[in-house]
């Protein structure tokens, strides 16, 4: 009989953003899987290093942090099958997915390896966008709101026509892309309606106005949120 | 010295999915507030019913489940002020948000009120959102994919330009609009890329293709995701 898979949203950072369902099912869990990059260490992993036990199998899996890079197939191919050589032992599989799991997550290219053969459970997590809005007390969308998810990764006419046509927005992966986007905001107007988000929930997070951000010292786990219309909830 | 507002996110439903933060801020709060409709039962609340203690001074604050339609300086003021009496006796309040406190919820109404003269912290939630996403195994944004919230309040020319120009869609707040936005769907052929929740992570929950929902029954906690392209991810 397979062991199952479980694809556990971990939370922005702060390990105590776990939910109570993930923490459960992490414990319990004989083996644990998560995105390691090819250098350095698993920052889903450090999230819930605490919580983890000696006695736990763990299977770091490299995954490209920008997975538009590589060819999905070649990547997470062998992971999957890794992960699947547990489940037809018997053993459930933890994947650990920083935030959501299914929000931009690298999750869903295994998922979508194991999902015909395999019992999975989703456990929505905390993603990074709720993380960032906390941080900087600005509420995401109210009301009738539109509101747009915007990697930076996209161009600047195209940024600009999405950003004239929201009522909030939240501009994610901005890491190299950060001056750009800035410059981009100012000439809309709309730098001061816009909150930077660096690290939400880790010690080091920091809110700044765009002006005060060092463009090149931006990380990936960024964000800007926009609030086209200002302070609508007031 | 004034006490603290925690504007708790407890989660979509499932008392499992409260963050450990969550659990632990809600478990040492003297006072707890919650969102309550006129007739009927706290959602909120009863999502931490399990977590109470009887030494808890409970605060319901009448809140309309749809802000547009009430002003919220007449409806959020009072609310505002009885916070602020315990805040004012040195007494920390924790308001419960169901979701995510900052996703579209009525906490930042009072949040606008109580942040200037009281120290406020926002634990972020799980949101309805990922919650949706999970229940109907669809992962909600890949790679550089552009996501959009958007209401079902909105009108059928705004929300089908809208939705041909995004790579993902979640159409929220549905209720009453639910026969209209499967209409517009099937107009723009997206019906068979969309997948329909109702009170994702209860037991109550449902995931229906669109064809198979009753109109008549659909509640205000029930969402539509969209996929543009299809199932991207795979």
């Amino acid at each position: 009989m397979s062991g199952r898979v479980f694809g556990l949203g971990v939370g922005p950072g702060d390990p105590d953003l776990i939910t109570v369902k993930a923490l459960a099912r992490l414990r319990a869990a004989p083996v644990v899987a998560y995105p390691a990059p090819e250098h350095g260490k698993s920052f889903a992993r450090a999230i819930v290093a605490r919580y983890l036990s000696p006695a736990q199998i763990e299977l770091p899996i490299a995954m490209p942090l920008d997975a538009a890079r590589f060819p999905a197939a070649s990547v997470y191919g062998g992971a999957a099958a890794a992960i699947a050589a547990h489940l037809g032992a018997g053993r459930d599989v933890a994947v650990l997915c920083q935030g959501d799991a299914f929000f931009y997550g690298s999750f869903m290219y295994l998922f979508a390896r194991l999902a015909a053969a395999h019992p999975v459970e989703i456990v929505p997590g905390v993603s990074s966008l709720a993380a960032a809005a906390a941080a900087a007390h600005a509420p995401l969308a109210a009301r009738s709101d539109v509101l747009v998810v915007l990697p930076a990764t996209l161009g600047d006419a195209d940024l600009a026509r999405r950003l004239a046509d929201c009522d909030a927005a939240a501009i994610i992966k901005l890491g190299r892309h950060f001056a750009r986007v800035r410059a981009l905001l100012d000439r809309l107007g709309l730098a001061n309606r816009a909150h930077y988000v660096e690290r939400a929930s880790l010690a080091a997070e920091r809110v700044l106005p765009l002006a005060a951000v060092a463009a090149e010292t931006v990380p990936y786990f960024s964000m800007i949120l926009v609030h086209r219309r200002g302070e609508a909830w007031r």
